[in-house]
């Protein structure tokens, strides 16, 4: 935990405020983007305008989430507002909408990650929390604004995301208590899990089969690497966003502790690392300017593929190495 | 909810009784094993002498739970006890057992199949339980026994299965508030999710990508059917068990309502079939002597493959047909 103001004191400022935006980070999730938009319902409910800032947008795979306050309208953002990041704490983060952010009179920071840059006047983080939107279940009580079905989903949809399904470690009782109030809301759960859970298509499907192909073991089987190349890509006609799922496919191998799934973009080669029971990738993404969890990081490299690829498979053996 | 006898009757029953043993049923899942250990662990609590019997060995998969009063030895059922059948009521589910059980001074059963067969002096069915280990947790609960980590953990194993980690939809508020109890319990969750879903060998992940090439999708890609030939059990050196998974693949396809999964064993071909949002793979099992629930069934057919495959894509597509 690491916060210079209270729940309490953000849900004042929130009430104070007639306009609210609402910066989730680029390249959103499941977290950041049901976390904005149950705090955007709720501020709505509450009186106020709210808008959930974009620079993109919505993944295909969220596609199914109510974004009723999406914008990539940066005028939005005008007059007097507060400004409110969820799920992040940087402003690389947001980068076209940063300015943005900071023109809030009060500029206020929710997040979960234990690598999280803490910006905005008032910031509230906390990384035993399994998911920022545990943070926002937490606020709304706060500010005694019932939760109903439309901010009940959406919370779902970010603590589903952010824990697999209450599979990792985050899970806590507390999660639990929280899953069944929301439940007690009449979440339709059964239609939020086929379109997180149920929903891969066929072409995705055939990928995996050709990212299996790249798949390499080592450190003893304690480390697994595979990637995505452009040939790949083209022969199925597929987008690099397709590879989505492969580093947990390759981190559920039997004795693996530490994955890692390399893609082309065109900024660089971009490697996502998830590890088993341990941790340790966030320390392996922050030496390459990346960031994230212990157990869910990520990074770009500026290299060729193969380059990346030793370069990773070097890190992690050191990092297995060590932690023997 | 079809009973003639409530929980504390049962649990009545059970008080009275020194000696207990506990069926679950043949080829073994996490929920038959879950409720069973628990049904276990806390009958020795209460001062009984109390056996899981079994007729084959835990499932590798499952090796990891504790087992401790798991026997294959008939002579276990000895003298005067109490046999309880647990998730599940037909005696061809334990069939070498099946005269074991009968030899109780009561027999008791404890299920949540739809298509129990209730057998047992006193049996209590719910099928609006998601798991047989909700039931079990309420008998404990009625009979004033109170949880340890050790029942706890063979718990949460048993919803987990059976909820596919709280993503099905028979899972609710009560699964979510059992679930937290059971955290509370301080059990290792953690060690339990790596061992159900982060333990893939590299020989089923490989195995995917064969089954993945049989893989054909019909009724405008609302069904979906795969099989697992000798051939490449044999080129992988893999077990027909090694195809485990294979069928929740399949109906996680995006627009498939209906999948199925056929593999060669010695008793024929066996059928795995898994339904995505509305049900009905219950119905076409039971045509063929099988069961299960609406959205996850199985029976064997006595046929070559490529009849039953094509048996079984009939069935499905005159099911969809209806259905639309």
């Amino acid at each position: 935990m690491d916060s210079n103001a209270s729940l309490k004191e953000i849900g004042r400022t929130l009430e104070k405020a007639s306009r609210i935006i609402i910066f989730p980070h680029v390249n959103p999730d499941g977290d950041a983007l049901g976390s904005a938009a149950a705090l955007c319902f709720a501020m709505r409910k509450a009186g106020k305008e709210a808008w959930v800032l974009m620079e993109e947008p919505v993944p295909e795979y969220l596609s199914f989430m109510d974004t009723e306050y999406f914008t990539e309208d940066l005028s939005r953002a005008r007059g007097r507002y507060v400004s409110v990041c969820v799920d992040c704490g940087e402003e690389k983060r947001f980068p076209k909408r940063a300015e943005s952010f900071r023109r809030g009179e009060t500029t206020i920071c929710i997040d979960h990650h234990s690598t999280s840059g803490k910006c905005g006047d008032l910031y509230y983080i906390d990384e035993d929390e399994a998911a920022t939107a545990q943070i926002i279940y937490e606020l709304l009580k706060e500010m005694g604004i019932p939760l109903d079905r439309r901010e009940a989903e959406a919370l779902y949809v970010g603590i589903c995301t952010d824990t697999g399904s209450f599979k990792y470690s985050n899970t806590t009782a507390r999660t639990h208590r929280i899953a069944a109030e929301l439940f007690e809301r009449n979440i339709d759960h059964n239609s939020i899990s086929v379109a997180l859970y149920q929903s891969v298509d066929e072409k995705r499907l055939r990928l995996r089969g050709r990212i299996l192909e790249t798949m390499e073991l080592f450190s003893e089987g304690r480390g697994a690497v595979a990637c995505l190349t452009d040939e790949a890509l083209k022969e199925l006609s597929a987008s690099p966003d397709d590879g989505e799922g492969a580093v947990e496919m390759l981190r559920d191998i039997k004795g693996v502790e530490l994955a890692a799934f390399l893609k082309e973009k065109e900024e660089g080669v971009r490697v996502s690392m998830r590890a088993k029971s341990r941790g340790g990738v966030s320390e392996i993404a922050s030496k390459f300017g990346g960031g994230g969890h212990a157990k869910a990081a990520g990074c770009t490299l500026q290299m060729h593929m193969e380059e990346a690829r030793a370069v990773i498979i070097k890190e992690m053996e050191d990092y297995l190495e060590k932690s023997r």
